[in-house]
């Protein structure tokens, strides 16, 4: 018995998208999601019971930082990281793969696995398939991801075949080392660049190991949005439709629509967190940036079609003084409202999938958005 | 009518000192009290909700500080700070006097007021009683201080009795200038140094006015403990008995007590947030860093006999991780229970003077503490 299983409630007639319910140890979760990132077992500047009351079913953490800060054997003695940091519902980790081969200039890629330097410290370190299992086990995490090559964007078709089947014999070794899957269910992550014959051949590989769950790779790398959606078309149906489908690293508003389209179910992506530090805001009307010199004396709300705790309890010129002040509490408001937008959005695309009519939801929030407009913005 | 009253409830026969409530136009609360520092129209890290949860029942905000960011008139056209923060319970704002002292450089002090230069961009400035007056009755708080001249520690008698006499000049300017009495209480602040007879001469010269609070300013600017405590044991006496008596820029525990123990009914500092975002906390035991190494596998609560949010749910070792991991939650953390420990004692004190052992209470809480230890330190 796996520790993770995907419920397939209904497919959208109008695009095709699935709506399920991914079921875990630590509870379930509606399907398709965006999840939250913690990356150092906390999800920047919220509490747990901020994160609750937002909505969030699932978050993330990052098994590269925890490794190294404060050390997975800590968190282990803890009771596990839902125990050390406060969250009883479901955690996916990532395998440290991507943070090696993004965060470290010096490596070297042997079939062992990578050595690296910390990029805290520049100390040398080591991971394999099976350090970054035994990481993961002591996390408890309820969806670990394998550990696998990611190649850089643009690169070779050789390179990126040999990387493939790299990834291959890795996720076989990471099924190998996985000491807990009754508790953790372990996904498998394709890669193959933007070639369809490498991507079916990852998947492939990847699908006839029977892992719970598949991830798909290598994108939100660099590549225009068309080649991210085009690889998702030819990709996507090469994996069974009984297991949970991740995208990793996308969190764009119409990137998780698109994403969805192309019978994607969970997201994840810093990016909410992150411009929030900044001051910069999703609405429903589009980017906002309240550091602004116009929002001095706006007294409204930052997005009037919210009803998220920042904005029903304060205003555009309070929130830009905050953050103009360096005022960490401005960053909790607009970091709520900006993981509240996303969380809502994939709720709405739940609700369209449910009413098959995701396809005309994209058209009216693209719209809206300013997808669709002359120099339109990323997010 | 006066926006302000002080409701005496009994005196503790063991110390003499009163329990009381302030009532005023945002609400009531029970004194002795402990007041966070809001200096930018926020409680650094702290939302309402988590004040209103620990128990805060009113809280100071700095004029100087709102007069430059974002600006007082912005302030105003929001509704007022109790609007602009959402925060429905009563504020206490300072008069500026105590910045334009201490954080400028260049200052010149006349009859008129005092020039300076913006500590954030050396922008000349100038600062009047008048103009503390039309800034407070902006910003709207519920008790505004008058605009006093701040001397530095130590200082000559003869430059403190100018002082405490153009502060009394001042005071009656500050009184004249408040255009909202019915909405806003301002209270006089009795300056004088640690000279009795300056002490006696200024709080006559305020209470002749008839102010309906009364602050102790010129304490805690770098003094030993006993000057402080000597000055308040000659001071308070001059004051009336049915009003609130506020001592400024006080919030180790210790002072607290004796203050409270001296007749002192409202106090206020930056400590206890100061000190958390370094990871430094008060507790029951006496003083935690818990940047500590020894605290890396520690998983019990930062105080054991504390039942705080941060308490109950998290361990000094995943706070320890926050903190050296430059995480802003682990500032909401400390920051909280910081607040909830000085809010907490002042409930304890409150209810030793309510059965007439404060002195009892004094010396558990000191031993406990190790405020009677060798090396003691402040807080
Ligand atoms: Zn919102
Ligand atoms: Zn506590």
């Amino acid at each position: 018995m796996t520790a993770i299983r995907y419920e397939h409630i209904k497919t959208c007639k109008q695009t095709g998208a699935r709506l399920g319910i991914v079921h875990t140890p630590h509870g379930s979760f509606e399907t398709p999601i965006f999840m939250p990132v913690g990356t150092l077992a906390t999800v920047k500047t919220m509490s747990p019971e901020d994160l609750k009351a937002m909505g969030a079913g699932i978050i993330l953490s990052n098994t590269y930082h925890l490794w190294l800060r404060p050390g997975h054997e800590i968190v282990k003695k803890a009771g596990g990281l839902h125990k050390f940091m406060n969250w009883d519902r479901p955690i996916l980790t990532d395998s440290g793969g991507f943070q090696v081969f993004s965060l470290s200039d010096l490596r070297r890629i042997e079939e062992e696995g990578v050595h690296f330097r910390n990029h805290l410290n520049g100390d040398k370190l080591f991971l394999s398939p099976e350090g970054a299992m035994e990481i993961q086990n002591a996390l408890g995490s309820d969806i670990m991801m394998a550990f696998d090559e990611c190649p850089p964007y643009p690169a070779e078709y050789d390179y990126l075949k040999r990387s493939v089947e790299r990834t291959s014999r890795w996720a076989e070794r990471c099924l190998e080392a996985h000491s807990r899957p009754q508790d953790q269910g372990l996904f498998g992550i394709v890669q193959g660049g933007e070639f369809e014959d490498l991507r079916r051949q990852s998947a492939s590989d990847l699908v006839s190991m029977d892992f719970p769950g598949y991830a798909v790779g290598g994108l939100s790398v660099g590549e225009p949005k068309d080649v991210m959606n085009r690889v998702l078309e030819f990709t996507t149906p090469y994996l069974p439709a009984d297991k949970p489908r991740y995208l990793m690293g996308v969190g764009s508003p119409d990137s998780l629509i698109d994403g969805a389209i192309r019978g994607i179910d969970m997201f994840d992506c810093v990016l909410p967190t992150r411009i929030a530090r900044n001051g910069t805001l999703m609405t429903s009307e589009g980017r906002l940036v309240v550091k602004n010199a116009k929002y001095a004396e706006d007294f409204g709300p930052i997005d009037p079609n919210c009803d998220c705790y920042t904005c029903k309890n304060y205003s555009r010129a309070y929130i830009r003084h905050l953050i103009r002040s360096n005022e960490t509490f401005g960053i909790r408001l607009t970091s709520y409202h900006n993981l509240y937008f996303l969380l809502n959005l994939m709720e709405q695309v739940r609700e369209a999938i449910r009413e098959d009519r995701l396809g005309d939801f994209r058209d009216e929030f693209f719209d809206k958005y300013g997808f669709n407009g002359p120099n339109a913005k990323n997010f």
